[in-house]
This record gives C-alpha cells, structure tokens and sequence, in this order.
C-alpha cells in the first residue's frame, strides 16, 4: 500500500551507529521503505555516519584552536549531507521515490547563535508538497539555517531533536528514534548485564536520566516531545521485531518498584571554596560568578567548616569546566576571604530516577543500604522530587551501580534474567 | 597593507592536491593571506581535499548503479564545503577575517542539469559585500545551485570553470589556478623528464591540447577565460617563485617552433564500420545514431572497402562510450547493410598542438619522421589548423610522445636540460 496525501506520517531518525556504511544503510533503507510500504507517509532524519562528524571535529582542532562558529558549523554539517544522500540513493535504488533535503532546504529555521542553536521554526511546505508527491522524504538531522543565511547546528545529539522537531511541526503520527539498543534501560548494559529493558517510561524520568548521565536521548529532545504531547520511541535498528521504549506523559506507577532506572556520569568534578565567611551572599557570589561564565553547576553541599564561623561550600561542575571554573572561583574567594579551594576529579556520580519515587518512603534508605553492602563511602547525596543522587569515589561508580540495580530489580539477577539479555547480545 | 573596496580583486583556485591535509590547508592559507596583505581583495575557490571525493563516488557506487543526478550532486558537493570550512578556519587562526560560502551563498546560478550543469550567473552581491568589509572570501568549487534550489555540480575539474566564472563576474584582475606542478609543459613529465614549462600559451592551444589529453586546465574554464578575455595562470602552491603559464589572447608564433605541446591520450577506442554502402547518407546515419546517444566521436577517416562499391569508416570515441556505441552501431550496421564492425582499444591517440604551424610547412613531416625513427606505425591521421593527432599501438604512445618530443624541442634533451628539471622533482 502507497501512502497518500491524508495517510499519517511518520517521523524516523537514524543514528550514526545504522548508517555506519554501505551496507548498514541498505539495512535502514528497507526499514524506511518498509513503513511507506505499510501506508505511511515517511519522513526520516539521518546522523552522519559513524564515526565522520569526530573525524570533522579533529579536522577543525588541527587547524584553529578556536574555531568561528559559523564555519565550525559549516564543516560539521557535512556530515548529515552526506548520509542524507547515500540513503536516498539506497533508497532509488529500491525503486522507490526519495528525495534529500539539507536543513535550508527542509526549511528548518534555527536561532543566530552557533554549536548549540535551538530550532525556532521549520517551514514544513517543501516536505509536505514531496510527502503528497509519493517521495520518502529524508532530511539532515542536527542543522539549520539562521536569519543571514548561514549553517546552524543544534549541538552533538541534536539529530534527535530535529526528528521530534519534525514530528511536532508535522503534526506526525509518531517519532521513532532508531539505535543500536533495544530502547531505554533500567541501567546500562555494558555495566550490568541484567540491566532491563523499559517498555514506557514518562518524559519526566526520560529528562532526568539524561541529565544524570544515561546515554539514552538528547535532553532537549524529550523537553520538546513532552510540551508537544509527543509519542516517542526508542528501538533498535537491528532487532526490528522489538518495539523498544515508549516515552509518554504518564506511566502507572504501581507497576514498578518506584525506582524506573540507575545512572552514572563519570565527567564530573567536585570543587569545595573551604572556610567561607557565615555572611549573607557569599553562596549568592560564588554560583552567580559560574553562572556569569556559563558554568552549569549541578549538586552544591553547604557544611560547617572547620574553622569557627566558617562554612564550606561544595559543588559539581561538568569535568570540561574545571579549568573556568577554578579562575572565577580564585576571585571569589579573594574577594570574600575564603580559606582555600579544594579541587576533586576522581568522582562518579551514581543516581536512581523514579517518578514513583514521591509515594514510597525508604526508597533512599534502600539505596545507601545498597551502597553500604558495597562497602563503598558517600561523599556527597542530593534530592530532587524523582531523583537521588550520590557521589562517591569514581572507581567505585561501577560497583555502586551493579549493587543498586540489584537492590531495586533482584527478579532481573536470577539465572534466567541473565540469559535473556545474553540472548540479544549484551 | 589591507585592501580597500576600490582594491583590485584576485581569483585563486586550490586544487585537492594542495588542501589533502590540514598542513596543506594551513600552507595555501598562507599564500591567500599574502596575496590580500599586498592589497588586493581576494576570493579563493578551493576543492574537495586529496581523494575525498573519489570516496564520495565510491559510497555511491556502492549504494547503487545509477543514482539520482540531484542526490549524487548534493553528495559530491559536501567535498568542496568540508575544505572551504576548513581553510576558513585555518586563515581566521592566523587573525585574518574569512567567510566561506558554498555554491548558493556565493550566488552560483547553474542550469537545471544535474553532474555537469553550466553556469548561468553569479550573483556577486554576497561575495562583494564580505569583500568590502575586508574579509577573504572563500567560495566552494564545482557546484552550484539551480532554479529548484538543488545543489549542482559542473563535472570533475569544474572548479577551474568555478574560478574562471568568478573572476569574470567579479571583474578581478587574474584568475591564479595553484596546482601541484609548476604550470603546463611542453609534455607531461612524468612521460619525457626533458619536457619544458612553458612561460606563455594561447587559449586556443590551451584547449586544443585538454581536448586532445593533457591533463592541464578543464576545458571549459579556459574556453571561458578566451571569451571574457580573462588572464588565467596556472602555478604551483609550493614553489611559489615561478610564476607558472600564463593563458593569453595571442603568443607571438616567431618565439618557438611552431608546436606548443605534445599530449598523449590513452583513453580512446578505435571503432570501423567496414563494407558500408557507396550510398549518400551512409556517414550522417552512423554519426547521427551516435550523436543521438551523446557518444562524441572524436577522428574521423573513410577508406575505400576490401569489397567493391564498398567503403570503411573509422573513428574513435572515448573507450567508456564502447558499449553504448557497439550497440548504436550494431542497428545501424543492419540497416544499411554493412558487413562488420571492428573495435580495437589498443590505441594511443598521440598529438602535437601549436598556433605557429600554420605557419610553418613541414611540420606534419617532422611529426611522421619521428614517428618512423622509433619504429612506430601510424594507424590513422587526423589534423586540425592548430593540431595533428596519429593514432598508434598503446603501448608505443609513451615512445611516440618522447620521440617527437626530441624533435621539437632538441635544446632540452640535452645534459642541460636534464639536469633543470630534475632539481625541480621530475
């Protein structure tokens, strides 16, 4: 069955990983073929291959230590071109109709700024007259054009916002984001074997654990889907038969044991300012001077110090910002005659995310238990409504992870558990 | 000293060879930096890096056997965007202001044809406005945009007609093409050590000896420069004090021997009708089939036939167009009633070129006489007012080309002459 002009669409993206090489993007093309075969119409949203944008990246490194944005953009852009016309050759060569559209071309209008623009608008008009036309529509992810013309991109892992981007301004059926893992996971693979797969999960908790460090979706990504009351699918390009993870407003929450999945980020770093003076604006004048250079600050512990009438003031701060980070923070305490900084690199934060979470008592409790049976010493913990976080030593973030999944799904770390993920390949 | 918006304008073009890595970007961002510090404005057009094209052709081939004009141009097209970026980069590192533009933000109007579309105008308002606000302004070769907003490219070597274009439409001084070598020799070599640069050459000859196989300049951009009268010089990016071949309107004939160049082009195929008819009409019908299929036939001989009231008609072709053209052939063998057809493709088509022999009789029996020192049978003949071509066994051009060589051009061929061209890396 052939779409037609009032058939649903559906938006698709396919990551670097599917569309490695030629015969990975063969394998997509069928995909894509496969949906418009069954009667939709078909929009899908390509990454560069493989490994190219890093390749692009070094490029630009061995030849300017700051690149301008503009042309940083420009080159890094390439990339998506270049895929987006290698699927629509595949996809000819099937005998199907598709055509390629870079993101001038798709009419995705994006904010002046460079490296990390937000979209503003996408003039769905081109797609929708090749979608009535019968074409496969394949589109460039992670770029844009600004006002004056030039190449925008949205930031590395952008491709996934503009598929829900598309879906959104497309008024689309569905988004589904292609991988090469089955969906989300209760933790990661790689770390714990028994990890489980997540059938849906709200937007809510997708957000947060991204935010704590699963590699799961783009953040913006799932912020966009969940104000445009988005259905969001993460499945795997490989194991089609899979119907992967299904991110919508709300999940039942009495169906789980209120922790939905487990995370660790190893890119933090701790920094403390020791024996800050007890007056009134010192925190206010240590987070506004990172705020002022852009430095995100994440978890912030204030305790007594040591010194009477002292507090110290700690925080984690993405490990790439230490370096900022540590020259406002030497005028801060200059200027508020703090004692000294204290600068810890070797830390993981491990975090447990659950909106069931708010109507269980003990869940942090069974989380420190777990930590403890690992023998493994807190540094830092902080709450929010769905999530908790813990900092501890970062050769320690692995354990810590494997104990704490084992304390929120033991059901996965019996025999069986273990052999049903080792039969999709983890 | 900086260049101001009266300041003449220099076109400059980098082929792959002189930006296949990032030392090579940096080393042509140099001389681009050098040529706006003497005070003029400057637009470099720069191709795709090293081979990085012949690895898009190859995705493509892989992805099928005949992909889309418009999607294999906008694949093509990303080599050149990949360079302009980076040579942006690398010029803006150096503290100078660049802005690189792809084939639509440069104004790059082509025809609707897709692999090898024409120009049809440059909108220069961009290129100009950057270089009045004294940026260098970097263009990508080869490509274009048509009246459907898709991406256009103008054929392999398409970024010397890029450059060429440019420089008309921007009124420049001289169009500088930077190459590998040290501009365009009496023949090529790596076939004669001996072959000399020459300082000076015509249009006319310039592209009489690209149509006849030198690997110079694109035919196109040169048949460009002779209708705008542009100056058009081809240089090397790395021995930047010879000032390489200049292409002019008229060179003096009396300062040389009558022959300019010497080219050798192993790509050809001898095809022959033989036994065709003593009819009018016989030839129009052989090369109106062929000219219907866009196969250009290049030499031209009819002979009288084995068979009474019978003639053989022979020419050659470009050895891709062989089974296009057998085919061709084959209906109009049967329609006329010829008797075979013949295909040979082991034939060097061997040519000497020069706007002073017109002038100069003899110049033909020089060529034969050469030709018979080294025991070289001639298989067919052909001369134009500028040009004559002998085709001989494959594996005797090489010899062919070195022995005329020494008869045009004996004062190289001496210890002497040896001994320039080996200091320069031949």
């Amino acid at each position: 069955m052939s779409p037609r002009s009032a058939s649903p669409i559906i938006v698709q993206k396919f990551g670097g990983s599917s569309v490695a090489d030629a015969e990975k993007i063969k394998n997509v093309a069928r995909i894509i073929v496969n949906t418009h075969d069954q009667g939709f119409r078909t929009v899908a949203v390509i990454s560069a291959m493989g490994d190219s944008t890093d390749d692009l990246v070094d490029l630009a490194a061995a030849l300017s230590p700051n690149p301008s944005g503009r042309e940083y953009d420009a080159l890094l852009a390439t990339g998506e071109m270049i895929s987006v016309a290698a699927m629509a050759m595949a996809i000819n060569a099937m005998g199907y109709k598709a055509v390629g559209m870079n993101g001038q071309q798709a009419g995705v209008h994006t904010e002046d700024l460079h490296n990390r623009a937000r979209i503003l608008e996408i003039k769905t008009e081109a797609i929708e007259n090749a979608l009535n036309e019968g074409y496969i529509v394949l589109v460039t992810g992670f770029q844009g054009i600004n006002s004056k013309g030039d190449i925008t991109t949205l930031g590395r892992g952008g491709s996934d916002t503009s598929a829900v981007a598309l879906t959104g301004a497309l008024n689309a059926e569905r988004c589904d984001i292609y991988t090469d893992v089955r969906g989300v996971y209760s933790t990661d693979p790689r770390v714990v074997p028994e990890a489980i797969k997540i059938d849906q999960i709200s937007y809510i908790e997708m957000m947060e654990l991204a935010r704590v460090g699963a590699q799961v979706l783009h953040p913006r990504a799932v912020e966009l889907a969940r104000q445009g009351n988005i259905k969001l699918c993460k499945r795997s390009t490989f194991e089609l038969e899979d119907c992967g993870t299904m991110m919508i407003g709300e999940v039942a929450t009495d169906s789980n044991n209120g922790v939905t999945g487990i995370a660790c980020d190893n890119s933090q770093a701790r920094l403390a300012m020791i024996g800050c003076p007890d007056n009134p604006g010192v925190a206010a004048e240590i987070f506004g001077s990172l705020a002022h250079e852009n430095i995100s600050v994440d978890m912030i512990i204030q305790s007594l110090g040591r010194r009477e009438g002292t507090n110290d003031i700690a925080f984690t701060i993405n490990s790439v910002d230490i370096h900022d980070a540590t020259r406002v923070l030497e005028a801060v305490k200059a200027k508020i005659g703090a004692d000294n900084i204290a600068i810890d690199k070797e830390i993981a934060k491990v975090s447990i995310v659950g909106a069931g979470m708010i109507d269980r008592p003990g869940i942090a409790a069974d989380m420190f238990d777990a930590l403890a049976e690992a023998c493994i010493n807190i540094k830092m913990i902080s709450t929010s409504e769905i999530k908790i976080s813990c900092l501890v030593e970062k050769d320690q973030g692995h354990d810590a992870v494997r104990s704490i999944h084992k304390k929120f799904f033991p059901h996965a770390h019996t025999q069986q558990g273990v052999l049903l993920n080792e039969k999709v390949g983890y």
